[in-house]
């Protein structure tokens, strides 16, 4: 079930700036830093704070301009081209409750040290890019704290409005913004603008592991249908009202979590992904019998028909399930998105980029969400994968290898410098 | 699913002490009113500060002693005969979370009500009892924000140790103690000795109101198994983490939920009851697979044998399920009794005066634990219920009639009167 204790990155193996790289990943492992190996920083909290400071910190050093947006995105900008769009290059550093190290912060570091060594490169050989360079740190992809995830990135491609996102809350009921102030990270305006993105990320899965790639290029998400579910029913004594009078709420919500295994084990060879990862009990007092239970449910599937036959499974049973348990289940919020390509000249470049580093690579779905999903969504966007040792993800014991992350590093340079110089404006 | 709007007591139809009972539950009822009618006073919270501080005024305008103990027990005590043992009579006037008027709070009005009318009866006929009178608010009869439930019945008896209970805390961190001293309500000692005991409580069930009984006479508790389990599994990532890879807590918290209503449908004639009200997920968060749910569960039955093979069937299960949803279930506490009677010459006496009275009654068991449960291992024990319309309960639709709570009251007045004059002590 784990892997033990994950191993820090280990520079000394290493030369040049993949050990600049690797050291500068060791730093980055000390917020938040957790007993188990892990990290918990999780968007606007202390420790988000403190990382995103020393980012600043090492972008400024290398001469980067140092801005957040709106709504707490962090923007590392290189512009040696006035006026020119820019090249978006980055993740996030925001982490789940007790998470691993790499989840996010892996693609921001990476982001910043591809962008490093294309600043020497270009001040060395007297080259001015296309376009601009921008590092970025995506505000709250997670949505652990913040509901929902993808936050940052959600509101730079005009899916979400700031207004709006600023005064969602947390559970002790502090909002966006004042987690965002507290942290010196609210910023104005709406960032640099875009031409390209670019997002390297560990796969979170096991497949490239298996197959022994070192390199995915994510050719498109799989579509996800997320609900939010209230199950309603009626407050009484465990001890002495009889089941006949019951109307457990937490019962049909434990039918509904039974159930949405269910629709996973109905499709033969893992093509649905269903989960509960979030549910909350009412009254929730050892003697009474719950009267309501919210959760979120989703489905996932890169088949967009096995995804509606799920649903229509789902939606099934939530019938059979209010029967059975004589409860009131409704659904009081969703957010549901398609399979949708990564363009498909980035791909390809992506390829390309592999291979002439004589590295293994293969075409990949994403079954995450990433802020790439978001980005591809308005301008042509590159994602890579790395491998994860046993696909652990959201786990203390995320680990990827030094040489892999390395490999990575090296990739999404090669991609990020051919998208500045343009190389991918004609196809 | 429910009755409506409660009414509120309506003293107009009723004469004398009666009257003056009636409205002092409707002041009662003010303790803690919530919008939907009932009432939300937690052990220890403001809401219990307030209503005990008002039980000492009244108990001190009728010439009673108030004082507390080491765990918060408020006793009123009338010694007419200095130095002989007390017939202990009350209930609790903690609540649930969201809770209705009756649970507990009717039994420590009655017997503050039946103890004023025996004064000034004692008083103006001269009479000096065999034994003293003691009306009690015993702490935290629930159990909802400090656990386990029948705290201070349970210390008085000797079955749980003072230190040990004033050192429980609350979700939020605060102990008993300190929720004892906020309120006014820490003590010192352990309380007056006792003779007999007796309690009024409403039914919590539906027979009663079904079969048009006005008085129940309580001759046993159903036995109870209660288990807390842990759920362990895995922390990993929704979206990406294959289902053959996951090790989901809530997916085996929720079969359990399941398990154990299918245990007591097992069971005809509703002869086993199992419920869950408290459950907790972690790291609770939308994109995480839950890596730990703890959660209570217990099944009772007026049968131990029933109850005996229940217990089977649910270890049977907790193996399956492990297998099932590949998570560990460890038991990591319990809390388990049998069958107990009352005992029978107080039950004789109680079905004698309610006879007397002109009232229907039957002979019951309780379901649900009362402080007249532990009381009894100690004492001579006399429990009446008076019908719950509906047989709603912990809910803040539960209502019994101003009919049924005077006709309770007149009952429990004839048996305190018994047994302070010492009736039973030649059975």
């Amino acid at each position: 079930m784990s892997n033990g204790a994950v191993p820090q990155p280990d520079p000394s193996k290493f030369t040049g700036t993949d050990a600049l790289f690797l050291q500068d990943f060791a730093t980055l492992n000390t917020f938040g830093a957790t007993a188990g190996g892990g990290v918990e920083r999780q968007a606007g909290s202390p420790a988000d704070g403190e990382q995103r400071a020393w980012l600043s910190g090492i972008l400024r050093d290398k001469g980067f301009d140092v801005s957040f947006d709106q709504v707490g995105n962090q923007f590392g900008l290189l512009e040696l081209n006035p006026g020119a769009p820019y090249v978006l290059v980055g993740s996030h550093l925001d982490s789940q409750p007790t998470a691993g190290r790499y989840d996010g912060a892996y693609g921001v570091l990476a982001a910043a040290h591809a962008a490093f060594l294309l600043a020497e490169e270009w001040h060395a050989d007297g080259i001015i890019p296309r376009y601009n360079l921008a590092v970025v740190n995506w505000f709250n992809e997670e949505g652990s704290r913040f509901k929902p995830s993808m936050m940052g990135s959600s509101v730079y491609t005009g899916k979400a409005a700031p207004e709006h996102v600023l005064a969602i809350t947390d559970a002790a009921g502090i909002s966006v913004r004042e987690a965002l102030e507290a942290t010196a990270a609210l910023g104005e305006g709406t960032g640099p603008k875009a031409a390209y993105a670019a997002e390297i990320h560990i796969q979170q899965g096991r497949s490239m592991e298996r197959d022994g790639i070192t390199i995915g290029v994510v050719d498109s998400n799989w579509a996800a249908n997320k609900y939010q579910f209230e199950v309603r029913g009626e407050q009484s004594h465990t001890g002495s009202t009889i089941i006949a009078d019951r109307h457990d709420a937490l019962l049909g919500a434990s039918m509904l979590v039974v159930a949405a295994r269910e629709i996973a084990d109905h499709f033969p060879d893992g093509a649905v992904h269903t989960s509960v990862g979030q549910l909350d009990v009412s009254p929730n007092s050892p003697v009474v019998v719950p009267s309501l239970v919210t959760l979120l449910l989703d489905l996932r599937s890169a088949d967009e028909e096995l995804l509606a036959e799920a649903d229509r499974i789902l939606h099934d049973r939530i019938g059979q399930i209010e029967a059975a348990a004589r409860v009131e289940i409704s659904k009081t919020g969703s957010h549901c998105w398609p399979v949708t390509p990564y363009q498909p000249e980035g791909v390809a470049l992506a390829e390309k980029m592999a291979a002439d580093r004589g590295l293994t690579y293969s075409r990949i779905k994403t079954l995450a969400g990433h802020d790439s999903t978001n980005l591809k969504d308005v301008v042509p966007t590159v994602m890579l994968f790395v491998p994860s040792v046993e696909g652990i993800s959201h786990n203390e014991h995320e680990y990827t290898t030094d040489q892999d992350i390395v490999s990575g590093l090296h990739v999404l340079t090669d991609v990020v410098r051919s998208l500045c110089l343009g190389e991918l404006d004609a196809r």
